[in-house]
């Protein structure tokens, strides 16, 4: 085990009603003046903009919006967000979303007390401070609400770069209320499972000695997460289901899993050149990507995917090869990303024709001569894995 | 699942060497002048107390001492602390140690703020502030170093009582160099055990529906403190089966096994009980009561025992039955605790004549009618557990 902090000081609100204590979460949290951010319409329409509306003015605190942030959100729209709070004189960030939503808040928080370009932290300059971000989460996927990270398109280059600031960005508070996520789409549902299934995996392939409480606590939750998606799937309004799903969701990514081992993040860099090139949702291009590598990984660093077979996919190992053990893992992984309707190729993901040398060029462009920490992935390396993504 | 609130705020500052940047993390979480608490000396033989204050001094923190804290601190060393703060105008607190000494440091913490008497809030009134705790833990075991809570004995009348609020007494950081616990006696190393897995069973015996996820991270970090243990009985300075081993100790308390459910906690109230009349070791203490009060409830509510033996102890229920399968689960607890050196019952624990009516009507004076939810325990119901754990 490796020396680590950890630290989650995200005051989670959970369960229903919850969205009701956002007024009296920002008072006490210190906001004065809010900038309500969301996206393009299901949370008007759903009603819940109006609550959010409603908890605030009870609490007394005022509030500017900006909606219409959309998925995949762009440097352009961190750029409005700084303005318009700039000029209102909000001093408090408040999304009311998923992922997206809450990536751009968090960026326009962080621009709006420096001077410079926003821009500057994504191409490497650190965070000195922030405006405080408390979120109402509508979409349990990217973990965004207990994690300090923002991930931003830039348009201009289709360039999507992801930071990570725990001390600035970390939002003060949750509000997780599992009923609004009853009306999620099934595909979105989906590629929300697996999310967040990856932000365990990008961690707990690790070549990081002795790591027992964290592997134990990660199989734990990929199992689970894995019972849990096909009730959610079908029962859409299965509070207890839902529930649970969310709360793995966020322990995927608030930094348990992490502790003590050097973490990878080699599949999300691959899914984030998919994303920026080809418009696919997140979790949907993860879902190809991830096989793909733990089929190279396989080949190449069998250790912990033969763990991962045996602890998570109940792989029996008796009789088998390693690789063998290995690739029956990822055959189990691949039937239930199929079963909640994903896509586990490229082509499934309507890729017909990718351009992987451009693919691979261009991680490698944006995250350096090699990719990853499991097996850091060379040019050749991360050209395979987009191959074996063609199924 | 119940709604919840979680957040764990304490920076967790974990590794070798960890005890080094002491100075600095005063300092960081504001500490002008510090009070030193600690015990009875093992911390100042080893060498350690001299390497705090160096790293105190070397971030220029000046520091003023109280040592010879005693396990199953009494109130007159918190009025002692209390007085020594005043006068000196300390304003951080800073135990080194393990959790009596934390425990003693958060009631110093709470009283120095207070015009009243501290023991105020040990009697139910809530507490407002409290001066800023850091920890340098030493022995593993308590999870204080990550729970607002605290327990406090009042010397004249033998009287053990446990608070909780974590909004002011949840310490600011926990310095955890599993180097450090090396040196533990065995007995204290197996008691650590014992109390860190009863954190986790006073929160996974509830009756709440549908807590997947919490079961299965308590279920994992279980079984995992059952694999740790005979390593770190076997080689005490195995430093990667410590550290695992100190970790799930604050992850049994800092909150995350009891998220979404109704705590239960009647093990621990009648442990107390024997702690402050009899004076044993609180873990052994446990070891005696736990296994009584699950054999009681394998009786009267057998349906997370049942879970909890086939999930923690891998019994396998197929052709038992339920009881039976219950009580293959205490035996192979009981098993694992012999295993490590602690009694499982009073005799065993040196208490040939205990007094059960005593016990048990101190018990339902301090804590009520009936004691903790997954069965509430009237005074016939406690009696009956109290002779159970004769054997």
């Amino acid at each position: 085990m490796e020396n680590f902090i950890f630290q989650s000081p995200t005051q989670f609100v959970f369960g229903r009603a919850t969205e009701e204590q956002v007024g009296a979460l920002v008072k006490a949290h210190g906001g004065t003046k809010v900038l309500l951010v969301y996206g393009q319409g299901s949370v008007v329409r759903s009603g819940l903009i109006d609550r959010v509306r409603r908890s605030l003015s009870k609490a007394e605190i005022p509030f500017v919006e900006m909606g219409q942030v959309m998925p995949n959100p762009t440097d352009e729209k961190v750029y409005e967000g700084i303005d318009l709070c700039r000029r209102e004189g909000a001093d408090f960030l408040l999304p009311v979303g998923g992922g997206s939503v809450i990536d751009c808040a968090k960026a326009i928080a962080a621009g709006v007390p420096y001077d410079g370009d926003f821009w500057d932290f994504f191409e490497g300059k650190t965070i000195p401070t922030a405006l405080p971000v408390g979120v109402v989460l509508t979409i349990p996927a990217a973990g965004s609400e207990g994690s300090g990270n923002s991930v931003i398109t830039k348009a201009a280059l289709q360039k999507k770069i992801s930071i990570r600031a725990p001390h600035v960005l970390r939002p003060r508070f949750a509000v997780m209320n599992p009923e609004l996520t009853f009306t999620l789409p099934p595909y979105q549902t989906a590629c929300g499972v697996v999310d967040m299934m990856a932000h365990i995996q990008e961690r707990y392939f690790n070549n990081t000695p002795a790591t027992q409480v964290t592997d134990c606590l990660s199989e734990a939750l990929l199992r689970t997460i894995a019972e849990l998606a096909p009730k959610v799937m079908a029962v859409p309004d299965d509070y207890d289901a839902r529930a649970n799903l969310e709360w793995c969701g966020t322990l995927a990514h608030n930094g348990l899993c992490g502790v003590g081992v050097a973490e990878d993040w080699a599949s999300h860099a691959m899914e984030h050149e998919l994303s920026a090139l080809y418009g696919v949702a997140h979790g949907a291009g993860l879902a190809v990507v991830f096989p793909a590598w733990l089929t190279w990984m396989a080949h190449h660093n069998p250790r912990k995917v033969k763990q991962w077979a045996e602890n998570v996919w109940h792989v029996d190992s008796s009789g088998l090869t390693e690789l063998e053990t290995c690739l029956e893992g990822i055959s189990r992984y691949k039937d239930f990303l199929h079963s909640i309707g994903m896509p586990t190729t490229l082509g499934e993901l309507g890729i017909e024709n990718p351009d992987i040398s451009l693919l691979s060029s261009r991680l490698h462009e944006h995250k350096g001569p090699t990719v990853g920490t499991y097996v850091p992935l060379g040019p050749a390396d991360s050209r395979e894995i987009y191959q074996l993504a063609q199924g």
